[in-house]
């Protein structure tokens, strides 16, 4: 039965990815040798780290402007560290906008205190706050840009008068903007761009090495650069899947193309929410996010009943997080139009049963 | 053409293991979802955690003696910072034989200042130094097992009266050895294990929590055994291939079973390296790695014949590492002794030829 994979991440990726990705596993570049197998320093996969590298640049619009990109280990939550011990000096400014936010200021608290902007726990993150200060004097502002958990995504972003770093884990490549606003952004791989077990690190050089500290070998971005992203054995099966998913996008017309898919997918869910009696949705409605929407019956008796359609209907990973509740739609760069019409089929299939 | 790859890491993976890990990228648990599409929350991944976990400890015999096994991201050299932060509150004691354990004691530096009980710097690292003392009055003493890159190997360990700390990254699942004299042992996947993205660490839960300084949860190995080596987003693929490789060698009969077949290996491709005129041995013979044979040729007007040989023979990764020159033939458990034979073969040849 065919999948409709609306899971958080890991999540869906291209079937054509997928193919390539599983025919490499036995004979990688026509040589009779598996990717698994080949060394990180031939020929071959120094060509898929370079050239993962450069589509990531190239997808975001930064090449040329003083960015470098790696795909490193440690998953996003190795970043909410190696952010604060490589850029904060003295003080760092952070915006809470829910559970992975606040991790990224657990970690940085480990070398100083944070000022937290704003934060919009007061409503179980429910919103992105807005019409904050970010003060001149602190060393970088921190922010994530789509919040998994609650279904919120921010829309602009702060004209910020220091360096401003953002988490795009789980909307990364999905909607065009000026990403030369951020000065670093990073990315677990595993949502909109590959597997489990490498994260994507753009970070713009000249603000790096301006820290007092010792940095650990692998947790200096300047050591990770001088190294071409390979200080020692990177993850090559996630990087080279990442790799094709990047490549499969670009090939799609890019960012701007897949914006589009998105939006569309977007409208369709939120329409059914808004519009089907039986369902409410969490997040307000300006700040909704457009990669995971979060929503629950209203009348919980219908709990059963939805389940086993969903089920039915061969809906994966609908499950919402338990810090909210009900269900969350993922919708990453993925999961296709049609995959959500079942979803909103089943959804209004129970209004008509109810 | 068939390939005998004697690559030091990435390296050979049993066929078999290949197999099942390019079909599960396409179907996984025929469940019509990519092994990379599924939540690690979910109970089909859960389980393969928890199997590989076991297998790890199982293989080891250190089942039921106070041991955790972890799977994490960063390599081999993330431990090197790891266990410093972990363990060193005053000083540790490090042995010194090879770049690798060199960069072991580079990144403990940055707490404090590191004791070399012992160097074999003074030979390039061709053998294991014996006879030093380990001071009681150390939090730790770290060896590395086996030296990938000069070809040597510790045959046996010292009595060690503070806690021992060993990075098998190149000989894990290699031999039998008493495992409980280890206090903490590590080994990155890509060698013996699986693909490059995940490193188990086996750590003796008694010597943890000792150190007054506070620990990054990332690097923190009590905050990885509290949520199952799941704190975040594990690297999935290379802890599932981790997984069925050392099911593969469980089913063949474990380390007893293997250790013979490497013993068989690494006893032809020595007396080649002896009894053939045209080549010499680089580590002392007592020391000589099972895993990893460093040589060389005698003359090198004959290097060019002999790598078009090596070539024409379908053998593959048998340059030796720029801090050694010459060949460096890498035997890791899933290297078979037919291979061996075909390079022993190309030796001999050229012996005849010459
Ligand atoms: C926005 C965001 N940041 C960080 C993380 C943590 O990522 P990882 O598990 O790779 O550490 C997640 C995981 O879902 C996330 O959604
Ligand atoms: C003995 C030893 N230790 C450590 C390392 C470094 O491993 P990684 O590249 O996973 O950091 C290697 C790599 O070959 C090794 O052979
Ligand atoms: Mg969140
Ligand atoms: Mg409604
Ligand atoms: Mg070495
Ligand atoms: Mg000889």
């Amino acid at each position: 039965m065919q999948k409709h994979n609306f899971s958080a991440g890991p999540c869906v990726l291209p079937k054509e990815v997928l193919q390539k990705a599983s025919e490499s596993v036995l004979n990688f570049n026509n040589d009779n040798l598996s990717l698994l197998e080949i060394s990180h320093r031939s020929k071959p996969f120094v060509d898929v780290m370079e050239n993962a590298r450069a589509l990531a640049l190239e997808l975001l619009g930064l090449e040329g402007k003083g960015y470098k990109a790696l795909f490193l280990q440690g998953g996003a939550s190795m970043q909410f560290l190696m952010v604060a011990q490589n850029l904060l000096e003295k003080r760092a400014a952070y915006l809470n906008t829910g559970t992975w936010a606040n991790n990224a200021v657990k970690e940085a608290r480990i070398f100083d205190d944070i000022l937290e902007v704003a934060s919009s726990k007061d409503a179980n993150y429910n919103y992105i706050p807005k019409g904050y200060d970010i003060p001149e004097d602190h060393d970088y502002f921190h922010c994530t840009s789509n919040n998994t958990i609650f279904g919120t995504q921010m829309k602009t972003f702060p004209n910020s008068p220091i360096p401003m770093v953002c988490d795009m884990s789980s909307d990364i490549f999905s909607r065009s903007l000026d990403f030369s606003q951020f000065d670093l952004i990073y990315a677990g791989a595993q949502k909109n761009m590959g597997p489990a077990g490498t994260t994507l690190v753009v970070v713009k050089e000249d603000i790096l090495g301006k820290v007092s500290r010792k940095i650990p070998s692998m947790l200096d971005y300047k050591v990770h650069i001088g190294k071409g992203s390979m200080f020692n054995t990177p993850p090559v099966f996630p990087i080279y899947v990442s790799m094709l998913t990047m490549q499969w996008l670009k090939d799609l017309g890019g960012i701007a193309a897949i914006e589009k898919e998105n939006e569309k997918k977007a409208r369709l869910i939120y329409s059914e929410i808004d519009l089907n009696p039986l369902f409410k949705g969490f997040a307000a409605k300006e700040d909704r996010s457009d990669m995971n929407a979060t929503f629950s019956l209203i009348n919980d008796d219908l709990k059963e009943t939805f389940e086993t359609m969903v089920q039915e209907a061969g809906i994966n990973g609908l499950n919402g997080h338990r810090s909210v509740g009900g269900y969350r739609a993922s919708m990453y760069n993925a999961l296709t139009l049609d995959s959500v019409k079942v979803l909103v089929e089943v959804m209004s299939e129970l209004e008509h049963k109810a």
